[in-house]
């Protein structure tokens, strides 16, 4: 098995933060922006979607999709609630990361940090992620302001996934995070599970 | 158990077609977008994201998510594969979707078809969302030259999801569905299923 990764970005990232809680150590393929390695890989038909993270499996197997791959390897684990109902829940969360809170928060952190998606940060655009983004870190707020864990009572792939991007809302989003005190302190009970590790550890 | 569920929405469609195709009949509560209805939907807590569709059970308990919504009924049916990773493969599908396919296809019919939405619809936005969405069904395009169905050898989720709002990318989003010869196969495998029903149905 292996794990085509991009070294920078979130998606990549919630996929390294599980297998690091989980104490597993998969050999990692990175896959930066403007890189040789990214063109080989998609060159070479590694990347199905044209985007990291992918995971091979050892008979050569590509499994897309960062929420995919860990619902893929959570599986039989404690970040995945045997109870049906309570995973589906954790489902709900990792579409909802996919749909609004990724394009809201994760796009304009990329826009304010990559060098070649600059030209499509328009101050407008900026404005509109800003407010989109701050409704979505509402609608986590109202829910960690209730419970420890977005699912549950213990931590499941939808702490882990939320994490990537929601960590660094803030430094890398310009997302106005005093305003979220519970998420911090959600970031912070996640931040010391056994295992952590960050970004760009 | 019951469904609310926006009538002129894909989203909402996904889980209608599927409960047509299983022969269930659930009942529907209609939230369209400037009705009282989505208001009320939203001011009595029902849309726990802001948006349908959500599956309410009997107990009261909210499922959000359109493709949550599928697993939660799908899971035990024909439609969805038994082998962990065709499972998984459908969910790489369903999360690809959300975050590739209905930020382009969705929205640029949206754009063109909801008055509230026109605003938004500048040449530019519309250029770059036609651009992008052909580069989407272009993956599918791929896939589908190769097999009749998304994953394995029999219609899933994966199928009914991806069929929402590419059934109307031609007509409501103004893709050139001519250059995608074995997606038109596939949408006419989609509607010969004993059971399917129309968008307005
Ligand atoms: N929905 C995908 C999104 C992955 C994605 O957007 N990856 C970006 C980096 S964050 C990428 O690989 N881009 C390469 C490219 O577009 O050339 C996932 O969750 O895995
Ligand atoms: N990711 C969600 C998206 C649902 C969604 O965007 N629903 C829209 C209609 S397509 C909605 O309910 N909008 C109501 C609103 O924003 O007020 C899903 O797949 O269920």
């Amino acid at each position: 098995m292996r794990l085509y990764s991009m070294p920078s970005s979130g998606n990549s990232y919630k996929v390294r933060l599980l297998l690091s809680l989980l104490g597993r150590d998969v050999p990692t393929v990175d896959v930066e922006y403007q890189t040789d390695a990214l063109d080989s890989a998609k060159a070479e038909g590694r990347l199905p979607f044209g985007k990291a993270p992918v995971l091979e499996l050892d008979d050569g197997r590509l499994l897309p999709e960062s929420n995919a791959i860990l619902f893929w390897l959570g599986e039989g684990t404690a970040f995945v609630p045997a109870d049906p109902f309570q995973r589906t829940q954790m489902l709900s969360w990792l579409f909802w990361e996919q749909n609004q809170h990724e394009g809201t928060i994760a796009v304009r952190a990329a826009l304010l940090s990559y060098p070649h998606r600059r030209a499509q940060a328009t101050p407008d655009r900026l404005a509109a992620l800003l407010e989109a983004g701050h409704a979505n870190l509402q609608i986590m707020e109202d829910r960690l302001s209730r419970r420890d864990w977005l699912v549950g009572d213990a931590p499941s792939l939808a702490d882990i996934c939320l994490y990537a991007y929601t960590h660094s809302a803030g430094d890398r989003g310009g997302f106005d995070m005093a305003r979220f005190p519970a998420i911090a302190a959600w970031l912070d009970r996640i931040a010391a599970l056994p295992g952590h590790r960050a970004l760009t550890a």
